[in-house]
């Protein structure tokens, strides 16, 4: 799935103009029974108005086709990958091993997972000389904002975007506090 | 200290034109004695030209200080920050929470720490909102490659040396397997 | 929100007479979603008779009213700060950082925790120079007892409340225990 | 060992006055191989010059001395006791569930320990009713700060010397990260 | 509450002649709440007709209730101790402190438990000299047939009654055994 | 239960030509209630036309019955051994100590189990000289596949099996992928 | 190798009198490689006056040694059985299932351990119906103790050892307190 | 490098015809660094007469020889495949991803691993289709065993060594027995 951002207001004042919409986050992972963790990327994507594209590829059931994903990121426009999964969590590193695009990695906290220890170190201890920009596990939401903060080094319209987005955080936060405040308890 | 890269080819014709050479990566750690660890992010940089700069800023110890480092990065020119701690370490997730910058969170097997869990969790797992990239324990040189992948999305200069660098990782396996396959075991 | 303690008996007695029933002790959490675990801290210091104020404060996402909060604690008159938070848990610590005051931290356990793993060792495993008295997972109720103990030391109200609550403490388990006793299995 | 603090600048001020300079503050430990560990929480308690005095106490080998020795403290003058131990570490719980004075636990990582998490469970998750205020593995000087800072809670004097001492961090955090930003790498 | 087992067959053959049938195991708990959980212990040791009491005692809370029952529980007869705490489950051991005779630990997995791993540590992980059997998390059934066990090595009835449980579990495992070798998968 | 594969397409071909369908490859279990986890390795084997049989064998409670079904099982035909279990999981590798038949053993997370990770680490960490290969918490199906590898060694009918299950899977994949890309999200 | 012990001083008052000093407990362990850590479950027998015996038996590498061992163990004379093992240690658990005696399980740290988890739930974790005492990790000391305690339930002699051997650990904590009772800090 | 057994005793005979000696083993780690460990798979496999090859493959640094190596692996002869890794390990499971050859991983405790949790859990945990055989950590040598047992399925010579070295094991114990029976402790 492609999701091109229509109204990406000022797009056209930022250095990496994308006239086309083309998507530059690739978010992946490992199989759809991710889906609902990963789904927390695709929104908050869609609200920084970052476009992207979603699809299943699994290292261990389609390696060819993950192969051909990771090689092919860059040239098709992409300029950062998103890649969740669980248990023996290979995606995250073999797509980085690959491409040289940044990869964020979203541990995903599966079924008969050891409390999500084995995704979070699978992704977590990569070697020298190939990162993988881990995030908390199940934290597909801040996997979409850290790819957001990423474009937003050179594009400065979803650096206002990012930048918007933490003061909603923190003006929700206030409000809470203010209820807090006059509860009786 | 600023690391000025003046051989950076081929810099004109990058997007992010950075004529004065300014520092596009901060490097803090907690402690000085966390220096013999991030050096591997210094070195790094430098091999694939990135000019950066280094200090020590303490979370615990100077807090004050942490915030002026955080809330006043972007606008000295920095995109990225790398930022390594040990313990109960604090350090990369506040500075993200006071900047936009993307930050790259280096877990440091501490002395007293408990087997490196400590900084290793108290990084990761961010809450939803503030994302911190982590790398491995200790990890500062895939920290260090990260923070070029990142400005290499929209830097052709610094995405070449990155490719160039994982073109070297596999020809250095190559030419172990070579000589373990003519081995006589 | 601010709870005057008007029935505070015998606290003219004390050391430390406070006539207008400030806080003592102020209570902070990350976010509204910690507050049923919170409670319990509220529940027993009211039972003590210990006056104290709650309120939502994020390091993370409002890092300058955490700031704020810590800076001017000890001067509003508050002289212990009970802080909970979950995951990478950095507002116990981080409080600490700012304020010479005694900082009490709650590890909580929270959704995409790691077993509560992560907010233990978050909070626990402080720097030199830097404690934070850290009880046990959820234990919101020994944070407030703490509290308690602490302003004790300098107001005998104070501490004949905690030693009248562990008196009832005692008491409970040796009435539980005659009724065991009395059980035919 | 009782440390008597000549010296004590401004005691005469604060609402505590101790003309006797009697121990405040109760240091034990469960074996005299702890005191390497223990140690720093007496040099740092001299430097903030709260008087305190030193003693071996082991919950399992000398469980009646462990008793008097809870029970007693209060009325010898102790306000807060400071209680290391390593392994399946009973003693901070039961001198906590003895006596109404705070009590911070220090975890000590002894030879057989796994990894110090038993001495850090044992201390740390105590039950409700019965808190003991945990420091990080090893950190007897940060559990020696929390014990000055608790004291400061009703003694000016001592405030005064908690607040230089983390003034003191400080500066010694911005000399490092002057000679590290002055440092060519 | 007190067993006397009526019916201990063979009773009168054995060493340990126990006419009055007087309690030999004493079972503890920290909580009525672990009751559910030792309950296996009581159940299994009346079908090893081994005479038992169960009372509550809680370490933190009834310190001296607990001191005073290890400090008795030879002297009235009892030759076992079973011991269920949870948490930093300090009981077995400080029981095992007081008194000479086996103690035998069951950790329970209480509601804030990390996972168990506190109170099997709290428990396991005694310093030299003051041993505590420990069985596996919540393993009271297996706390009860050790105590039989230790029993038997010096009473030949309840050595027979051992035996044939053991034969029955033995038993037990054929017939589903063959069960599962007659079903069609 | 033994499951003779009537349909084995090919099978005459097979070097190992099996022309009584005698079962080659032994499930165990060490209880009853491991068979639902079990139940994946039943029906994989199926699926991968392998002759199989299925007991309970439980190491702890029939220590006989464990010695006799290993020390029997290559001459009655069995080529390979499934072995699961859960908590003290030793059954997998006692069968490993008496056969020379590979043994595969299945981790399974009992009830009581420490989050899995005690039959994981009874399983795996096997001393040098006897592997267990082990395979994830719970995942039978791999190790019903396993077997299947390991036959189809010198097995070209499994071998196609093993590869069409590998294609099957791959399709799968894609089928999803492609369902995902036609999303609207 | 077997320990009499000639000097066994009223031992003719016991219940279980032993004239001719055959060994009661017997002391086990998979590999010569344990023997540092089991001597001091020997030295403590021997301190403690119990007749004991010491062979080596590995479940993995001699399972019928094995067998035999557990089968013969009782009628033998023995009474108690420690069992010391490392890695996935099945020793103790083995054994436990064919014999009816008591046994204690010692976890050893072998050299690949995973920092000594493995044989620590490798013996702890045992199934319902079959306990294994287990110590702490390398606590063979505490091993002879807790077997002492077992044969003390019905030898007045040996427990008379037991408590003088508590008084020794009571009167050694005193002296060192002393000591650093008098040091000045 | 490649192990041609030219001594195979009784290879003639095996239904696995191999006149060649050609490798049915491959041994592949992820870095020269883990053939220290390695090694001990190359050791038993030469004295268990199977002949086998050895080189580097790196999913990370070489990902495209490290397909076609698994790609090819069946073709070329080979039956069965260890590999070595350490930290986010995910050789083997990507091998075992492409090839339907059974894959043995073992799991190498490296410089700046977590205790060996990364390796172990990134082997281990893989998804349902795609096991991989893994052994304890740094069991090589047991990886090399388990190869043999493997290929001892179709080849009665292989079989005969294996029951051979477990033969020796089962006399090397037996020989140490003798001797800590003859030791007077």
């Amino acid at each position: 799935m492609r999701h091109a951002c229509t109204s990406r207001k000022g797009a056209k004042n930022t250095i990496n103009m994308n006239p086309e919409n083309k998507a530059q986050v690739g978010i992946i992972m490992g199989s759809k029974s991710d889906l609902p963790v990963m789904q927390d990327a695709i929104d908050v994507l869609k609200k920084l108005n970052v476009p992207f594209e979603v699809t299943i590829v699994s290292a261990h059931r389609t390696p060819q086709r993950m192969f051909d994903y990771a090689a092919s990121a860059a040239e098709k426009g992409l300029k950062v990958i998103i890649a969740g999964a669980g248990g023996a969590a290979h995606l995250p590193g073999m797509v980085a091993s690959i491409t040289h695009l940044p990869v964020i990695g979203v541990p995903v906290k599966s079924s008969n997972s050891i409390d999500g220890w084995d995704s979070v170190l699978s992704i977590l201890q990569m070697p020298n000389g190939i990162p993988v920009a881990t995030v908390a596990l199940n934290a597909a939401k801040n996997a979409g904002i850290l790819a957001a903060q990423i474009l937003a080094t050179s594009d400065v319209s979803i650096a206002e975007n990012v930048k918007s987005f933490k003061q909603e955080l923190k003006e929700a936060v206030e409000k809470t506090a203010t209820e807090v405040e006059n509860t009786s308890f």
